[in-house]
């Protein structure tokens, strides 16, 4: 199975998940496009009715595409349930869910999405678990003007911060809130609550890509199918 | 004394702390303009040798207009010395000075530039010291999107966050980040620490106008002079 062929699969899976009624958040890269595709085509084939709110641009524009009522957080400010996928999973000493997400730029509103919903499934491919996170860069949004602060303050915990640039190098990305990232190249995080504390206390940080304990349940797809785990 | 004498009163013995060759942090609001116009007066009459970084627009402008060398915090990240203003002043248990500020709406400037500076000193007049914080609304700066969630969270601490809206009634009021502010009216704050904490954790928080711990000395000006506190 390809890693895209995994993607489509748990995607596929999520999109069961979701029943008529329901407030569905809707997340954001390669495997939320996957599950929201697969629950615009419910929408489309069964009469589906929910209403979704996006944490991104990219998704809202999706799923309108597919004829889904996508609405903002203002005006749908409780959901039922948040689904979006991570760039890493561990699995914590007393079985909570351990994520980093932000390298698709959009952890702020990720996180804002999945504290107005009451479950969130994470749904990823084999490859982004791992035993402890660290490997994927942690990134950390920052005010702008702040930088050479916040930058100076993750180095002294040892966190090897870099300004994320543009792929074409015509500048810092700059997220939908226009702040920038820093990708923490920190090596293996032992103890992810201590570390986001530290991150959150700096001033200047608005937000950062660790998620503990958000999410209930992880849906993994390998070459065995699709293992579900709960939190 | 007028409280337009205290402030001009207690900016110009705050100016009279500023040495040649130092790196000073410029604040905002009615005190910070006593101040930086003592400041200025010194430059340009003594000819004092200082590069400043101000807390806003509207005291870059001011310093600049008065001859003083102000320039980003990216060109100057590291201070000696941030004098502004505070709307409410309480001392802790343990003798730290424990401040509201964001009246003005550039807390989170404020912050930033007071965090990059080895010495804040803080300017008062009488009127601004109570026994504990909490009569003035505890400002709360917040993404956009994130407003539903973060209110909800708030009332649900007890602290009765009220939109901050513009004076003509044209709408939010913005701050320079482009974010809403929450003031809430939370009445005596019993644990300011407790009460920064909570609030820090709410995701869509940007910053709040706690700042506890952060000012080494205030000067407060009442009908006897200017009285000098250390923490």
């Amino acid at each position: 199975m390809t890693q895209d062929e995994a993607k489509a699969l748990v995607g596929k899976r999520a999109a069961e998940m979701v029943e008529s009624g329901m407030r569905v958040g809707l997340g954001t890269g390669s495997t939320s496009v996957a599950f929201i595709k697969a629950l615009g085509a419910r929408v489309q084939a069964e009469g589906l009715k929910i209403r979704c709110v996006a944490s991104s641009d990219s998704s809202t524009e999706l799923g309108r595409s597919l004829g889904m009522d996508v609405v903002t957080l203002e005006e749908l400010p409780e959901l039922d349930l948040y689904i979006d996928g991570a760039d890493e999973v561990a699995i914590s000493p007393n079985g909570e869910f351990y994520l980093i997400k932000g390298g698709g730029a959009a952890l702020l509103r990720e996180k804002i999405v999945a504290s107005a919903a009451e479950k969130f499934i994470c749904v990823v491919d084999q490859s982004k678990m791992v035993p402890k996170l660290g490997k994927f860069p942690l990134p950390v949004e920052i005010i702008k003007m702040a930088r050479p602060l916040v930058e100076r303050r993750l180095a002294d915990l040892g966190l090897n911060p870099v300004l994320r640039r543009k792929k074409d190098d015509s500048g810092p990305v700059l997220t939908d809130e226009q702040n920038y990232l820093l990708d923490c190249h920190c090596g293996v995080i032992e103890d992810p609550e201590e570390t986001a504390a530290e991150i959150r206390s700096i001033v200047g940080v608005v937000e950062h890509g660790l998620f503990l304990g958000m999410a209930s349940k992880v849906l993994i797809a390998g070459e065995n199918g699709v293992e579900e785990r709960e939190a």
